[in-house]
């Protein structure tokens, strides 16, 4: 049995119709047009298969076949349809679009399963003007509240998120209705593009992933002293810039230096102040992030950080102050999942390759209700999040068939 | 003959009631109420003098006594009196105040002087929300239009230049009969506190300027790659605020380096694209300054940054465009008033201390038209732009008898 692959790529190359943008790439954030087009245009495709479509309250739609035997629950392919601005055709959609594949294959091929199959195509995974990444996700595993979701506004229209969930469908007032509960599923797998370079750089199409990274973040601010930027001499400054510049470039030193590929160590969000060009910085505020799904490479890697920022702050009498702002612990994929996408793999004629998932996906918090797995496919030159994201689909196929396997076999094995 | 210290000090202190901001310091910007007040203040004390009291079209207020025997063209003393938001007493208020001070005491003493004595007050010299500095002194210098002034808002409110001024007392559209040709003015002198600190670690009072500092600025832009700031490994990234952290970094090696006190080199204006946590920098734009009044010290200081900045493009894959905004020539304080300003400095038994004035100032517009000299008078640790700026009493009332003797003695010399 095999999935078809024209049908996949035609699949994608008609989602990848919405939300076009003249800027480059593709942008379909939620709630706006292209988003609402794309909910539509898969929601379709879903009830051509007689399939049952239920938009819940957080506007996750779930695609639901009830060929099963029994009444075991259901097993879940899934991840999500919106993308960053300016984002690629595969990040999400891949995901969605191989679990319909799947489906439509096992229809077409008349296997009945002994579990319920579904599809789910989560809401709002991608950081967003309201500030709530994987909130479909989290709003199923009860980790967003009502309170939050009710008062979350859009940064740069003021619209209210209840009302852009009202339009996709759902209804934050139905909320509790939506969250689901340890065992109320056998299975989730999501299938998504590495979004990192390793299968490129070892020229295969597929991973099984062992584990979500965790990610540590701290929101760091210097404080030195502006000055007059002619007048000042250069043994009087206690310029923050500078200090904040030594700090950025210690924490590459320090993360190159553990040497592992599942560390990364990023400064992303940088301001100072007063900001004019006649002045000496007298303050530079940063967020520092640092992720790996090793504990004691992060603790390590922060005494390394912490003794860097103590010599430039005697060094320059600057203070650096430091605030944890995130310290998300990683998680495992389930050992049962894996064993099965391994198995798959294997018998595809595929090199088994394992890699840790260096960004977070709506199946870390997948892992807190049910058996979770990843299945990565090879991004080319691991771009991902720009127009220029790609992915062959001789590699998609791969990942198609392996995902057919893994259902087959974990139809068979869990209860 | 001496200068009154009771009555300076009298004076900055009641001018340092207008635009005291509850965050501190003092904040009067062109056209605020502080300002306005501040303006009448000054009027009201010149009038009491009986000096006659001209408001030119760029609303710089022109303070003159007729008490010379001759038709020469006069000597002016001048500053400004408006401040940096959450500025100092002394900044600019000082040379205003002890000009006239000067002119007090020599109508006091029924000294007959050859030429006019002149006290000016120039609009708009601190930087301010028109973008405008230095305003009067570069309009009646002639080096802004009619065009450029007329069409100036006021970037937060949007307010017209135009009707601040008007507010004044002055008139753009008259900006030609404000305009002074060369030799409209015998000499023009400036008493400012240093800004700096070399008074201060030499534990003196004043110092004769020799040079205003050049300005050399260059906007420059660091293109990497933006990427995601998880699975990017360390060794694929082209990380933009990285390079531009060594960047800065590099500059200050440089001027550091050169090891005069007269060269400084600030990054004072610094922002990343996108800005957000989990993504690598992919641009970063920043503005790189160097002072220094020796061309040659700047061309090799240049030189040195861009063989670091070459090593930088090459060793992460990034691109440094760089563009030169600002190429201000080093001014020449004049010659006679240098001798005048040493001689008298010499006569009160201070000792002779000449230093370059590393920040710009009406001075160095009106060294166009006529002979021009500065003074400096300590500030305390070198502070100035903040509510700490503060200068001795003991510093002042030597700068005003120097002052005072410098008058008497170019009033003598000059034709």
């Amino acid at each position: 049995m095999k999935i078809n692959r024209d049908r996949i790529q035609q699949n994608l190359a008609e989602l990848a119709t919405f939300g076009i943008d003249p800027q480059g790439g593709l942008t379909r954030s939620i709630g706006s047009e292209s988003e609402l087009e794309a909910r539509k245009w898969l929601i379709d495709k879903a009830q051509a298969l007689n399939a049952a479509v239920v938009t819940d309250a957080i506007a996750n739609i779930w695609i639901v076949t009830t060929r099963s035997t029994t009444n075991l629950k259901p097993i879940t392919i899934g991840s999500h349809h919106d993308t960053v601005p300016n984002g690629g055709k595969y990040d999400g959609a891949l995901g969605v679009l191989l679990g319909l594949e799947v489906m439509q294959t096992i229809i077409e091929n008349k296997v009945s399963l002994k579990h319920p199959l579904q599809v789910v195509s989560f809401t709002a995974e991608e950081p967003n003007p309201y500030n709530i990444s994987t909130m479909g996700s989290r709003s199923v595993t009860g980790k967003l509240s009502q309170e939050v979701l009710n008062s979350a506004t859009d940064c740069f229209t003021g619209a209210l998120l209840t009302d852009s969930i009202r339009k996709a469908g759902g209804d934050i007032s139905n909320l509790k209705e939506a969250q689901l509960k340890e065992n109320d599923m056998a299975a989730f797998i999501e299938c998504h593009i590495e979004q990192g370079s390793n299968l490129y750089k070892k020229n295969k199409s597929v991973a099984v992933v062992s584990k979500i990274t965790g990610i540590y973040r701290e929101q760091i601010t210097v404080e030195g002293e502006a000055n007059h930027a002619g007048t000042t001499l250069m043994e009087d400054r206690h310029d923050a810039l500078l200090a904040a510049a030594e700090a950025c470039l210690a924490l590459e030193k320090t993360i190159v230096g553990v040497g592992r590929n599942d560390v990364a160590g990023t400064v992303g969000k940088f301001s100072i102040f007063p900001n004019a060009a006649n002045i000496i910085p007298g303050k530079a505020e940063f967020i520092l992030e640092i992720r790996t799904p090793d504990e004691q490479t992060k603790a390590l890697a922060i005494a390394e950080i912490t003794t860097a920022l103590n010599g430039i702050s005697k060094q320059r009498a600057v203070q650096f102050n430091r605030e944890v702002i995130l310290n998300q612990a990683p998680v495992n994929m389930s050992p049962v999942i894996r064993e099965a996408l391994a198995n798959s793999i294997q018998n595809r004629d595929e090199e088994l390759i394992t890699l840790v998932s260096m960004a977070g996906h709506d199946a870390v918090h997948m892992t807190d209700i049910t058996n979770t797995g990843m299945l990565f496919v090879q991004s080319i030159d691991g771009k991902s999040h720009c127009a220029d994201e790609e992915t062959r689909i001789e590699d998609i196929e791969v990942a198609g068939n392996v995902l057919l396997d893994t259902i087959l076999e974990l139809d068979k094995i869990l209860e």
